[in-house]
């Protein structure tokens, strides 16, 4: 992995990606007493920056495979991702999700023109059934995260947040990533890396979920407890990525974690203060920025809304709070 | 009024507003059976386009005139903008509010700066107490619509409506306004009358509140029978302004009719497909587009979504439809 492949997907997603920008409050700087600058994916297309490192995957694949088609396995962002990169590319779609992913991100995915394939994320292996498949049909896999297109397709959000902290005048400064496998927070890491080193990334997680935040601490990859169980459906993975750990090792900060409830508060702030809609697991970030300040240095902070794709029985629970 | 004020609010802005995006989503041009493109003045400062047409009579004032201070009157929308702008102008801000107006905007005006006079809007003449507040402390009243400096900040949009559309290769189409007195359509009706004349303007009114509607309709300005009983309590207003009626009577096509649950719908597709929190006043346009397709020609229709400051219970009871 290195920038040249960040700058190549850049070029593939250009006049297809939305260019997001980076967003403020007052509001928010006065609770975390300190600006913070909100990149917003949740206004990506499907909701989630997931689109990033989905188009980049499907475009960089060789025509003869992407016509045979493709198949990921995701609770949902990713799902959505994959099913409108591969129908923009004329490409047939297999989505493997859990059955307990919100509804919405199924029929969403649906939606999109993808076939979806459900499992139980307690009793099967994703990874075996998606590779079932994609023997079956000659489907090539866009992995979630551990794959060098889609972490290079991640990587065009930190070249944004490079040239815009930039243009804001941001010195040194924290830039929160919610953190599933790691394949946004490290595809940001590199691009800052090479843009705007005085910019460094800090994975931010669910708890109980923090992965992550537990193997950047002990240096070597390890797995979480449980793999349900949180409001944060989005970003809950087994274990950091081969490919993304190294990554943030060398790159990132010490890890945030995230309670339910700050996150549900942070969804509240960003209805109230952003008129944004983020998801639980997209809300991460915010929260560990508006309610961890000690645990953040500097006198700015950027902060990343992942996406947006929540029922709305969930968002009025975090309104009602 | 003319462009030259426009761009000379847009020069005084410059730095200042936030350049909105234009966005789209598939989902929505299923629903519309055209291309949807939706102007998202929600993510504007304060939440709502009232930003730009109160920075640009706040930053139009003489400096003897401004250290003096100014006074508005709203229901709410318009009083942050003027707080916003009056604060980062160094000014005081009176801001005359009904008293039923939302919790949130109260706060979020006081939060600002402002000082706020609450009056009751059955009972008591707002423009009366206004002026009178005026008068005795020397302040500059910053109407909410009415004015052409006010206008013309709200023009700005226009400004970039045209921009964004001649970009997205939008030939002929309605350009739908959430319309109260009216500067804002008529703002955005003149900057487009000089820079996108294929683009015309419909303004979109509340059930019971289509004051301009009617005044388009019969060629004379008509007045609204009650003055509350809507949700979309931000852009109610007595009877279309006298400098706004006549260029929209020169310039706009005919208005669209809103109720309120197809109102909370917008509010809720606002929700699913662009992660955007839209208030009922803000969503009349998007209801438009979405559920009066027949009203509209053309292959494209643009909308604005003019803010998004609601309370959350209200918020809620859209998500629940």
């Amino acid at each position: 992995m290195n920038i040249e492949m960040i700058r190549a997907a850049q070029a593939r997603l250009d006049g297809h990606v939305r260019r997001t920008p980076l967003l403020r409050s007052a509001f928010l700087d006065d609770i975390a007493g300190r600006r913070v600058w909100i990149k917003p994916e949740c206004l990506q297309h499907t909701g989630s920056f997931k689109f990033r490192g989905a188009w980049s995957a499907v475009s960089g694949l060789d025509p003869a495979a992407r016509a045979r088609g493709v198949i990921a396995f995701s609770s949902g962002n990713h799902a959505q991702g994959v099913a409108l990169a591969a129908q923009a590319h004329g490409a047939p779609a297999v989505i493997v999700m859990p059955d307990d992913a919100p509804r919405l991100k199924i029929e969403n995915t649906r939606a999109l023109g993808a076939e979806v394939v459900l499992y139980d994320r307690n009793h099967e292996d994703r990874d075996a059934i998606g590779a079932a498949l994609a023997a079956e049909r000659g489907l090539s896999l866009v992995k979630p995260f551990d794959d060098p297109a889609v972490i290079a397709g991640q990587g065009t959000c930190g070249l944004e947040i490079a040239e815009d902290a930039a243009q804001a005048g941001i010195g040194q400064a924290d830039v929160i990533v919610c953190c599933g496998g790691g394949g946004f927070a490290s595809g940001i890491a590199l691009a800052l890396e090479a843009q705007a080193p005085q910019l460094r990334v800090r994975p931010a997680e669910p708890e109980g979920f923090d992965d992550m935040a537990r193997s950047l601490a002990g240096g070597k990859i390890v797995r979480n407890a449980r793999l349900s169980g949180s409001l944060c459906d989005a970003i809950i993975t087994p274990q950091p990525g081969d490919l993304t750990f190294p990554i943030l090792a060398r790159l990132a900060g010490p890890g945030l974690v995230v309670s339910d409830s700050d996150a549900l508060r942070a969804m509240a702030a960003a209805f109230l203060r952003l008129k944004l809609v983020a998801e639980p697991g997209g809300a991460v970030a915010l929260a560990a920025a508006l309610y961890q300040p000690d645990q953040i240095e500097g006198t700015d902070v950027i902060v990343t809304i992942s996406g947006g794709n929540v029922d709305p029985d969930v968002y009025a629970r975090a309104l009602a709070g």
